[in-house]
């Protein structure tokens, strides 16, 4: 076993023991033990700051983009952000402990379906800093000691902003261990923590194909990837064409680089015109470049829009997370043809469909296996917070376990209490 | 790619096309299909014991043990015991489609989250034939395709129950590849299965240590173990030792041989001596050897009993599913130690504690995190049907999605529903 193998092994050890007794905590003692993370995180401002100030000089020596140089940038009113995020949290309600179903069976036993914390958490992650403050404190909250592995770039942030939260716990009297930061970039140190299911109850990995393609080939325990939105919206022959606009607008532009903005636009052949005059010019004053199939080329062309807005459409088109102002178009015939076009090529993160058929819309929503399935509404929606759950993790794009918004409840596990007088299997 | 990894991809991708029209289909349609399914199993009753024939040939010839033939052996009854479980599933409330949750967002989005199928499951077991019926019909129950991979002593039985499922479905309009049975025992099936994270949604291995291995090692979709079960029951200085008796001597006793069966008894040091002279003696009347620790021993060394029935504990009888009328015993001096005992020594299965002590058996059913946690009761109530879930597909050992006895509602998971007016994110 190599050095770093004995440390992860010793850290599993640790937060093995740490979940223990924050299984027990009361949600009072949880609740404290935010509100002293959030007091460290601002009393540690010279620190991080400090820490920080070393990440970036080494962003700039390894010329990252000013994008993202500015994700990497903490500063007083950032890391009061943080720990303003942090007592936000300490507000949620805390499900760990609720009953969930309970009932007696006919020779009495009463049988109980109890919320308990999952034990210990490790979360792989890139970039932002803030992320370690966010997925630790949620991990907190529910009782779940967590094991992080954050992004080379903000290693030197991590170390410092964990150690606060560290520091949080221990003034609350819970385990200063309930927090761990793995102290290092090695690469290594990732298939380790995979290797640990005696240790980690569950891996959930966040960021790019590489690093989740690592961890799913190498885990021996569960895995909730958050993985790539390519997400869809269907253009119905029945939609109200202003509200399409609206909704793919929003959908594509406001927030391009996320998961939840929209990828591909099906459009049904009978109002395919409309929508490229209405939906189409808007998308390219916004500086959209689309990319169509034949047909909807044929049509969009007839309305001379920049040669660099419109191009015709790979296959890879369809299957792209462009993350970009790029939308793919396709003309379909059918709702059918646009629900076999999504379950084909898309990730059943977030799929929508716009049209005043209700019936349309219900044959859709039953249909399409996607984590979120909308009608007419923007795809942006499918966030913890949007959906009411204060917090998130991020976005599940597994199907066990958790799906679509992973929050608080989605931090927990569940076991069952059988309160018996002596019965004895016949 | 060999012929076999072809194969089982193929088999993927026509699971996955059933998997679509199985979703799809209503209650009323599985259910018809269940009932074709149960008449298909015993019109082809020929077929079936013909080739369960060939099985126990098989198996006389291998050697294998009694108990062993008749687990494998089929006849009139058994196919009809066999035809009147499914039947009894199809008489199940079906969970698919049901809303989970629904709330309304303050922007006017209606939010819904309701039960849908898994899509692909995958089972892997060993031994009894019987196993390929139950779990394909809860699979088809719930609206999910799966597909199976039974053991090597089986596999005549195996594919020709498969088979008459499969026509069963076909009579009711739905997919004949609902039900799929990999009908080979090459061991590379189960890596091909293992890797087809694109076809197959979960995994869900039951059988030994070796198998489990395999699959855990090479899965990269989500693996819902069925492990083993290292069952333990404290016996409180609180405890009555009358109904502690009735307990340990039917979760050792019953049925020696099931994962809920009792393997360790933690004895609190106040009522040791008393354990052994009531409990003890009843243990070693039905046959039962106690492998004690050095205090246990000295106490029950007193009353004589034959030296095969009290034996020195390893540290090993603790790590141990003895399956088998043997029992591990151990002295402890309070709850916490029992506590930490099965925190340390369990399989997280089924613990329970039998004390007259309310408060201290809120304590253990607190700390105590296992999937099922006892108070006064036998052990062996962790089964789906004891549980009144009606079947069930096993005990699952991990703590995600299914925890415990894993039946229908297990089967599922969950997607969002947003129905909006035209919602955009500001």
């Amino acid at each position: 076993m190599t050095t770093l193998q004995q440390q992860i092994e010793d850290f599993g050890r640790r937060a093995r023991a740490a979940a223990r007794v924050l299984a027990r905590a009361t949600s009072e003692q949880k609740n404290q033990a935010l509100k002293d993370m959030a007091d460290e995180i601002v009393a540690a401002e010279p620190e991080i700051l400090a820490a920080n100030a070393k990440d970036l000089e080494k962003a700039q020596e390894d010329g990252l983009s000013g994008a993202m140089i500015d994700r990497l940038t903490l500063n007083s009113k950032r890391l009061l952000g943080m720990a303003d995020g942090i007592r936000q949290v300490a507000q949620l309600a805390d499900p760990v402990g609720e009953t969930i179903k309970e009932w007696t069976r006919p020779n009495g036993l009463r049988i109980s379906k109890v919320r308990v914390p999952i034990g210990v958490v490790g979360i792989i992650y890139e970039s932002r800093p803030n992320v370690t403050s966010d997925a630790a404190v949620l991990c907190t909250k529910t009782g779940n000691a967590t094991i992080l592995r954050g992004g080379r770039e903000s290693i030197h942030s991590n170390i410092a902003i964990a150690a606060a939260l560290g520091r949080g716990a221990d003034k609350a009297g819970l385990p200063s261990d309930s927090v761990l930061l793995v102290p290092t970039t090695d690469r290594e140190a990732v298939r380790a923590l995979c290797s640990m299911d005696k240790y980690l109850d569950v891996i959930v990995p966040r960021g790019g194909k590489g690093l989740i393609e690592t961890v799913v080939s190498h885990a021996r325990m569960p895995v909730i990837k958050h993985y790539d939105g390519i997400c869809i919206i269907y253009v119905d022959a029945q939609a109200d064409l202003k509200m399409a606009e609206d909704i793919v607008l929003n959908a594509k532009v406001q927030r391009p680089g996320v998961c939840n903005a929209v990828e591909t636009v099906l459009v049904h052949s009978a109002v395919a015109e409309k929508f490229f005059e209405t939906t189409g010019k808007a998308l390219w004053e916004k500086g959209v470049q689309l990319r169509c199939d034949e047909r909807g080329l044929a049509i969009a062309s007839k309305l001379q829009p920049a040669a660099s807005r419109l191009v015709a459409a790979t296959s890879e088109d369809y299957r792209t997370e462009f993350l970009d102002l790029i939308l793919a178009v396709k003309v379909v015939d059918s709702l059918e043809d646009a629900v076999e076009h999504i379950e084909e090529h898309g990730s059943h993160h977030s799929d929508g469909i716009v049209t005043a058929n209700e019936e349309a819309a219900e044959q859709f929503l039953r249909e399409v296996d996607s984590a979120t399935v909308y009608w007419n509404a923007s795809t942006r929606f499918t966030d913890g917070g949007e959906f009411g759950f204060g917090a998130e993790i991020g976005i599940s794009t597994d199907k066990l376990h958790a799906r679509g918004p992973m929050a608080l409840e989605e931090l927990t596990t569940y076991k069952y209490l059988l309160r018996g007088t002596g019965q004895v299997r016949v």
